[in-house]
């Protein structure tokens, strides 16, 4: 599920509303360039909200973060009923597409730079210390799923789940910060060699 | 080679001077608080030298990460007459070490933050696609290297090198952004996995 459709429709609350508004604002100006101000012009209720509910940026983003984290935790990992395999591989084809659509293109370079923001904030350090070891234990799952069912040999899940993230992080850094589809086609194709070398049960033996 | 032994020594002119200056200001304040002012602070010559030669921090930084680029190629790879096994083994142990000791943490952060502006700043992001573009030159050319001496097997050098370098800015981000040292190594470790199934010619058989 990409981000905007966390965001879409009519905001339940006053909270989804700023929220919608702050990922917009985002995708629009990036971190370095957001103000509370620019947030509030994408907010149809009183701005006077925003600095009632939040000490500044980085507190509003922070907790635009934690709003995210808590709606992406289900939907990143596709269908629990489909196989590992298959959730893997979208997964996979999600974060290295060939080439991001110009909103999503928009919120990575966003999100590096609030990432970037934890090499000297601590508030954003915890954040991603605790989304990172979510998305690691997601995904060993998966692939503890797959081991179980037949599909994945019987790896170290962890150890799978510690490299096809780190792959994915550092996909989406190069892809924010510099100009090379190929390198990430590339990573992409070399990851599927992986899979097939180190992952999937061989079914022609 | 430690980015500080670049600039160990005497510095052979102003502009060493003004560079090795830069450093110790990048590993003290990161990016965020970094000011001409705090640069100047480790600096012996006059401040005005800076205000001279460059526009503001961001002038010097980009100037910082030319000069660090030039550097850094010759060495990154270890020596050029060990086996490609080996000198790979060495760079992935260098950048996926344990733990960083303390200089070198705080370097790794400083310049994801400078790696973060090439999100909104073109300048930034031509210097990165530049560096991505050598780093991966020098390696596939390594990995090829390896498959003419019969090290490595017949694999596509590009696709290979494109993996290794998304996982070694993954793990940079990673560790510069989170605590998960647990993470680093589990990737390290099934790097190993990775570069013996595809990789590495099989000499049992």
């Amino acid at each position: 599920m990409a981000p905007s459709e966390l965001l879409d429709g009519e905001p339940a609350d006053t909270r989804a509303a700023i929220m919608a508004a702050t990922y917009r604002a985002l995708c629009e100006h990036g971190y370095a360039n957001l103000t509370i101000q620019t947030i509030g012009d994408e907010f149809s209720k009183s701005k006077s909200l925003l600095y009632h509910h939040y000490d500044g940026k980085d507190d509003l983003l922070l907790d635009f973060l934690e709003f995210m984290l808590e709606r992406f935790e289900t939907d990143v990992f596709g269908e629990a009923d489909a196989d590992a395999d298959d959730r893997l591989e979208s997964l996979l084809d999600h974060v290295l597409c060939d080439r991001l659509e110009e909103e999503r293109a928009a919120f990575t370079q966003a999100m590096i730079e609030l990432r970037a923001q934890a090499a000297h904030d601590p508030a954003y350090r915890d954040h991603f210390t605790r989304s990172d070891q979510l998305f690691h234990d997601d995904l060993a799952d998966v692939i503890r799923g797959g081991i179980e069912d037949g599909v994945f040999r019987d790896v170290d899940a962890d150890r799978v789940a510690a490299l096809l993230l780190t792959v994915m992080d550092g996909a989406r850094l190069r892809r924010a910060t510099a100009e090379n589809d190929a390198a990430i086609r590339a990573t992409r194709r070399e990851l599927d060699a992986y899979v097939e070398a180190v992952l999937l049960v061989d079914r022609t033996s």
